[in-house]
């Protein structure tokens, strides 16, 4: 354990992904004092039980007073409103960052609010499961992700200089510390990215699963009982909190309708291919798709394990 | 170990289900021999290697050849020339079944082939990988797995009577002795069921990382790395074996057409809501999926290991 990052953390939100951080903070010695907040009196109380955080105070404003790091880590449609009430009482030369899924909405949302002094540096860590509310977190949840800082007024070709940059490293220094690998990114860029490599495909998972759960020709038992053909892997990430997911999209908006256009394009042409019966199509298609597979494993992104070790098979290594 | 319930099991077609068949049968000391056939000489050559087949046979022929089971593991648009070829060589009262993943073109394309006195029992076991070929078969794939048995000719509203019927129940407990949980559907109902659960998920996900890979605005550097977001996921269904999901849309195009429709419908809805701002919509929409994940899992057709367990979270129980 190393001397502590910060002084004070405040983790305004404690959810999966704040319990989480506290849990990595706690973890790794990096501050002095984790304080958290929730908006709801049963999160709050359920994480005095749980006992991640020194403190749990019942307003984010006490939460923010005196600390030298302030992560927002409420759905992101929260983010505005929440920035809106700490801001008069946070101390000069403070960090704060966030965790929300899109960059430019908040940048959009937060910015305004921020007083001459504080550092407002977002950041997104690619990192979650399917599982919601503060008894999900776990310190290992960042350990060997990707956490991208976006730091408002860089150059799009180095995002690393900005006014803040001393703040950017020390940030930097944290997410690292949390088990993160830390890259850098423009808030319109990430937002693009994350619309095919996260969003796009929760949308599909949400749309399939309510698909299935509207038919008549086939029973919602059939579907449970055979989902093991495919479809319960799209029943995981349609089980992700619906108020993050909601805010997500709405603020998202141009980047997951440009992505969403072409997956349905790519779609007509697949669904032509079967009308049609042109199997050369189709095997062409189908052929395409393990390169990317293989380059997932080999970064390190995914477990390398057949249908994720749900099957014992021994001699397999766990991932 | 048990008295064999086949005195000579022919498999044709070594892949991964094959394969897995073949481990199972020898697992369980269900057959007195265990014969393969594979198209390729390589394939041959390295399950000669492999040693999960007694003898493997140069020719379909000659493994059917005294066989009382005959196992058709091929891709599926292979079984009507396949189920010619071996239909000379045919013991009376053979029962022949296979794995195929559609019902209604394997009963149109093999029944036709089928010499008197052999009983004809199509079949399909809901499980696999996402890997393919003999290297990739395990004893264990068919644990806990549900068999689908579609018996030719059998009513509707009760498939397990049918002119064949203690040949059913011979071919069912074979499978459960395999692991597997035995189903009765009519090939049509079967078709639509595996359609929603298998097929349209395998589809969906070979198109979307088809998209991703045509971006020009975000490098396919960028979906490997952020790939933890969701994408990943899809990726893993997408690696499936090629040829093999060729024949099934091929092969269920119907049914597999009018579940793309409904899928279209409700995903334009959904574009509809994020493009007009509707978050009310996009609340109910995300919040209606969680039911069905916990049905699945409380069924045992999934792991409630968060994220499958790909982070080690002390204390939790793996799969």
């Amino acid at each position: 354990m190393s001397k502590p990052i910060f002084e004070r953390v405040a983790i305004l939100g404690l959810g999966l992904l704040g319990a989480s951080l506290a849990h990595a903070v706690r973890r790794g010695g990096l501050a002095g004092e984790i304080v958290g907040y929730a908006r709801s009196l049963e999160t709050r109380d359920r994480v005095r039980e749980l006992g991640f955080c020194d403190q749990v105070c019942d307003s984010a404003a006490d939460a923010a007073k005196g600390a030298d790091l302030v992560v927002l880590c409420a759905p992101v449609g929260a983010f505005g409103a929440l920035a809106e009430t700490i801001a008069p009482h946070l101390r000069t030369d403070c960090i704060v960052t966030d965790v929300g899924s899109v960059k430019s909405a908040v940048v959009r949302d937060v910015s305004p609010h921020i007083p001459d002094g504080v550092h407002f540096i977002p950041g997104h860590p690619i990192a979650g499961t399917e599982q919601s509310g503060p008894d999900a977190g776990f310190a290992e949840l960042f350990d060997g992700r990707w956490c991208i800082l976006t730091p408002i007024g860089a150059a799009e070709d180095d995002v690393s200089h900005t006014a803040d940059r001393a703040e950017v490293e020390k940030l930097a220094r944290f997410w690292r510390a949390c088990g993160s690998n830390v890259d850098f990114m423009d808030p319109h860029h990430h937002d693009l990215v994350l619309a095919i490599t996260s969003h796009l495909p929760h949308l599909i998972a949400y749309n399939i699963v309510g698909t299935a759960a509207d038919l008549e020709t086939v029973t919602q038992s059939d579907v449970i009982k055979y989902s093991a053909g495919g479809f319960r892997d799209f029943t995981r990430i349609a089980a992700s909190d619906p108020t993050m997911w909601r805010d997500i999209f709405l603020n998202n908006r141009e980047a997951v309708l440009e992505m969403l256009g072409r997956f349905t394009e790519d779609l007509s042409a697949l669904q032509r291919a079967i009308r049609w019966g042109d199997g050369d199509a189709l095997f062409e298609r189908f052929s395409r798709t393990r390169t990317i597979r293989r380059s997932i494993i080999d970064a390190g992104q995914d477990s390398p394990v057949p249908d994720f070790g749900r099957h014992a098979k021994p001699g397999d290594k766990k991932a």
